[in-house]
């Protein structure tokens, strides 16, 4: 049978075949209760609809009043709308939770059992549905139910990096964009399937373009594709386009954002300057927000990109990044309206790592109200691991966002596996000692209106979205985990698999195990598991930059040499531990202290210098690269053992990927190791290196 | 209303409005008389289904015998086996025909008004069903046929250069490739529709992977790509794909074939070496045909690009090419299957324009009679016009292929409008003299059975196929211009309007002259009408890649000095002149008689020299590029007066391309007369030139 369409993900609400389940779900799910008083509970509706006939094999009736047929049922509604709700619960306990959160609570009402899903808001309504839908999907019991939500961090963001216009995705690596902006204010039901996707893990925002709206330079080529007619989204013909994208997002509480170019009063205006502090310049972006506003009423605000890789920005006209900043912000200001400004930025000829914090921390204080600070999780760009930025907690009077990446560039690009969220759980777990310790850069971002996360996108026009099928589930796990970070990186997972490949134990307990090893492993083959960075190939083809090894290219970033290798980010060097607060500054100084997992990034030291364990650093670097071949060879023997456990497409699709995964994976250890080789002069003590010819 | 689907491109068969035509059409169209005995009929029914059902408002009624109680019918099938047929038509000179020939009659059988379709092949049958059912869709009258076709050129194939998984196309500008390997054997709906499209306009091969079977190297890529797990189609794993796929083509007579590497004993197999004289080599492509036929039953064969930019090649072994072809040959000719052997290849410092006919034509007589040599039309590379290569007419005792690009490479990658059929129709009525005066190119190619065209593939996963709705045109025309090289390109291009927009004229003659005005708009943009070469940006990123203006990168192709510009091809430069048939040479060799579209290819003139009209070459080459801005804008406006003549979708989408093509048309003029007045000096007579600052 001819297969076009495109996989639900783990939105497949197949049907419960416990029987005792499937009878307790219909008791308490085949009457619904919806007021229609709220326009997002026409989502909710047709979500329960296409839900419920799922997994309990018929659709639900759907009433306007309470059932008084029934013996149990379904109440959805604000807190006061609708008296099976307002009977049971504590109303102004519901109407003071966070924005977005909600309550789900199992009641009898007039002698019947019923199942409330109330909130203050209409997108705590749509959560909330999700929620109990997802309970279903993975065979919990729904029958006493008191739950609470709210989420941690108040903006839960998707960046897409998509190109307007013949659709290229920077660093996508699962087909063109789903965005069509050429057919646009055409609707594709794909923006409709996706918007669910998101709302079901709680994400908020989307961030349609890429950062770069100017394609970086390269050989002359930015001009010609800055000035390609309609790149710039906002573009006054263009803005029906995102109108019709939020109009799509709208209904489900996302809100829908632009990057745009600092530079853009120059671009898509006709004025010779883009100074922020002319007064010209400033009433250009005035006019500019207030046409997009007629356009977009809910629209959520501009990321900004300067001063970074080729992109325009304030140091152009010698203003610092809160100048650059503010005068956006105030456009915005009017309509709620915020600026996410990347501290993405790096061009001097100092170390990369120190220059984030040497341009903004100074700066602490100087931006905005309604500016947020977008930082990189680490200090390099998105490496396997990184330690983690020095800004976080030393901008106490600025709202930050921390920038994490979902689309996997530096870990396989989607044709391996990779689970990213203990990656992430990581970040956020990671105690900065900002308010002394106990102060996790989760607790620093949560809790303030104007912060939050942002995840760079990782979906795609292919069949199944991310291009690895395993890769939906950092999709997942990015939008629970910053809805939740308390969550453990096993109960995401675990969540994800019911929901996408059923709740049979084998699978469940073998995709886990593969999900959860799968970090670990594309640490030691791409950069060994003691701290070093980045030896990817930079070359430009898509499939290659940044996927095959290259560590000639970047000494910068490894520091390789005859009398050892790492860098030195000490005092006695780029002082990138000075930038921390006690006690972590003195950890990293001292090679004895400082983590192993991070002992190159902050230390260059001899190849034969000896870790705790005895083992020299070139040892321990081999062994390493030679564990994680071995390691991922175990992940593809784990999905050999589902074979005919699952489908047999999205089985088929995964070996695939995983005998290019082992394949790549070799080439990354045998290309690493003999640059160890060449420079240390000294040979494995398995005898693995030097290579056999 | 979302949409998901795709572009139905020529095959709309929307509902036939005349109501005198629509009769006439019904009388003899709603019966259908179709034996089932061969296997295409199915696929001929399919199509007289749907084709008649749009056309007509109804589904025909198919019988499988003669419906006595129907006043009028249609007769599809093979000379004997259908008494409307053989006792209606001569028999013996339907058995006659071409292979893939076919008549359309209509008869009187039994006092009834029949229209019969009968052909010696299947095929045959499935091309004069389309046929009938183009005349209906171009409104042609039916009720007094008698259509005998044969096709000019044996082989009719489309060259895709979609890599293997993860889908990416090179010189592809619609999206990834249609053909998804990785879920393959999976069948997409698309894959019959595509097949339906080619067999419309009677393709009958396609090669379904790029002849670059490893990645052109870029600093170290190439080895990465090529031993990407399943890049090689001959693995053994990857042969149910392809026969997934030719399963569906042959059931509209269209064969399959693969590009290969020549390096497959050592890539495929675990061979040392793959020198052609090398038994164990001869033995392995032995092996694997047979494998491969095991599978594919009817494979078409192998195309082979070897030596050329990258890939492997007989010359890494001191063999020629006719040893590299015969080794593949031999092993496929048990099965009749042919080696598509590339002609394009270069690497000597000489002029590339010299190097394919020193270097095959020498090997003339030497090739195996399954070995098809295939030429690209011109010396250098699918430039917007080139003069013929010399390889036509120059190798008598070899089978030669023509290579053309329906894929707009160096004429705006389908982000510009560009019709080709022009192009290639000047490409196929050169005379090459190869037998004194009259000897085109079309006449040295047609009526020998292991010749033919191959035109590099321009569909992708894009919904409209092609990327811009107007290069539909270009797919459409290839295969009508080669199945019939005395078509006219407005003959063809109106078909193909009347069929994609309606028989509205007004339509049909803006739409014509829309087409027809392009091609000389896009040589007088890009390289000015008088011969030159190549002056495209050559970076890599997809789109910029051979799109953007980049004069400085490209002296070897253009010649440019302060004395003049052009590049001296004569008996006293590269000597390509000498490589002509008389008088073809002496024409080329003095610049009083060399055709002036083609003056500087050959010849280097001061920037004054005066032309024939005493305009000065520098003067001219302003003149055209100004022009060919002008023309642009023209189209444009002309496209402009069909808002509401057309569906608004394709109408706003070729609106949008056309604001991108008049934006790009301008960069490459202020950017190459620029550059021209930076080499001259000299102004441009209307004061264009030097720009303003």
């Amino acid at each position: 049978m001819p297969i076009d369409s495109y996989d639900s993900c783990w939105l497949r609400y197949e049907p419960v075949d416990d029987e005792e389940l499937l009878s307790s779900y219909r008791d308490r799910c085949e009457h619904v209760y919806a007021s229609d008083s709220a326009p997002e509970l026409g989502v909710v509706r047709e979500e329960l609809n296409r839900g419920l006939e799922g997994l309990l094999g018929r659709a639900p009736h759907l009433w306007n009043h309470p059932p008084r047929s029934a013996d149990g049922f379904l109440a959805i509604g604000l807190p006061d709308e609708m008296r099976p709700i307002s009977e049971t619960v504590d109303t102004d306990a519901v109407r003071s939770l966070d924005e977005d959160g909600y309550r789900i609570r199992s009641v009898t009402w007039e002698g019947v059992d019923c199942t409330v899903i109330t909130a203050p808001t209409d997108s705590g309504l749509v959560y909330g549905t999700f929620h109990l839908l997802r309970l279903m999907s993975t065979g919990q019991p729904i029958d006493d139910l008191d739950i609470v939500e709210e989420p941690a961090n108040a903006n839960r963001l998707i960046n897409h990096w998509d190109n307007p216009f013949r659709g290229k995705v920077e660093r996508g690596y699962a087909g063109p964009s789903i965005f069509d902006w050429e057919r646009l204010p055409d609707l594709r039901q794909r923006y409709f399937d996706y918007a669910r996707l998101l709302a079901s893990v709680g994400i908020n925002g989307v961030v349609v373009n890429n950062v770069n709206t100017k394609i970086p330079s390269r050989e002359g080529a930015n001009e010609a594709v800055s000035r390609r007619a309609g790149w710039q989204l906002l573009e006054s013909d263009n803005l029906e386009k995102v109108e019709a994208l939020a109009s799509v997002f709208r209904r489900y509480g996302i809100k829908t954002y632009l990057s745009v170019n600092f530079a853009s009063p120059m671009l898509v205006g006709d004025l010779e300057t883009a100074d922020p502090l002319d007064a010209d310049v400033e009433a250009w972006w005035e006019r500019k927000v207030d046409e997009v506003y007629e356009t977009v009423p809910d629209f959520g605000g501009f990321v900004v990109k300067a001063d970074s890789e080729g992109q325009t920005g304030p140091y152009d006209y010698d203003r610092d990044h809160a100048e650059g900043a503010n005068v956006i912000a105030r456009a915005l200001e009017p309509h709620g309206g915020r600026v996410w400004w990347r501290a993405f930025v790096y061009g001097s000829h100092e170390d990369r790592a120190v220059q984030a914090y040497n341009t903004f921390e100074p700066l602490d204080g100087e931006f905005h109200d309604n500016v947020t600070v977008q930082i990189k999780n680490g200090p390099i760009d998105f490496q396997p691991r990184e330690p983690i930025s020095t800004l976080f907690g030393a901008m106490p009077e600025t709202d930050l966002g921390c920038e994490l990446q979902i689309t996997q560039e530096y870990t396989g690009q989607n044709v391996h596996a990779c689970y990213h969220v203990p990656q992430w759980k990581e970040v956020l777990e990671f105690d900065t000692y900002a308010d002394g310790e106990g102060t996790p850069v989760k607790d620093l971002l949560a809790d303030r209106e104007g912060q939050g996360i942002a995840g760079v996108g990782v979906v795609g026009d292919d069949p199944n979205w991310t291009g690895h099928y395993l890769a939906q589930a950092n999709l997942y796990g990015y939008g629970r985990l910053i809805w939740d970070p308390d969550l453990t990186s096993e109960e995401i997972s675990e969540e994800w698999i019911r929901q996408t490949f059923g709740g049979d134990s084998t699978v469940v307990e073998t995709v886990n195990e593969i999900l959860m090893n799968s970090w670990d492993a594309s640490i030691d083959y791409h950069t060994g598991s003691i701290g070093l960075m980045h030896m990817m190939y930079n070359g430009s083809a898509a499939l290659e930059n940044h996927y095959d090894p290259s560590p000639e290219e970047w000494p910068e970033y490894h520091g390789a040499s005859e009398d050892g290798i790492g860098l030195d980010r000490t005092s006695s060097g780029s002082d990138y531990t000075g930038q921390y607060r006690e006690p972590l500054a003195s950890r990293y100084e001292d090679p004895e202290t400082c983590p192993e997992e991070l002992l190159l990034f902050f230390h260059h030291l001899p190849w034969e210098h000896e870790l705790a364990d005895g083992t020299t650093v070139v040892q321990r670097l081999y062994d390493n690269f030679f564990a994680g071949v071995e390691a991922v060879k175990e992940l593809r023997a784990q999905w050999h053992t589902l074979e005919g456990e699952i489908d047999d497409r999205r089985y088929r699709h995964v070996a695939d990927r995983f005998d290019e995964h082992v394949l790549q994976a070799e080439r990354w250890r045998d290309t690493i190791v003999s640059f160890f080789y060449d420079y240390s002069g000294v040979p494995d003590e398995d005898g693995r290196v030097p290579l056999e010819a």
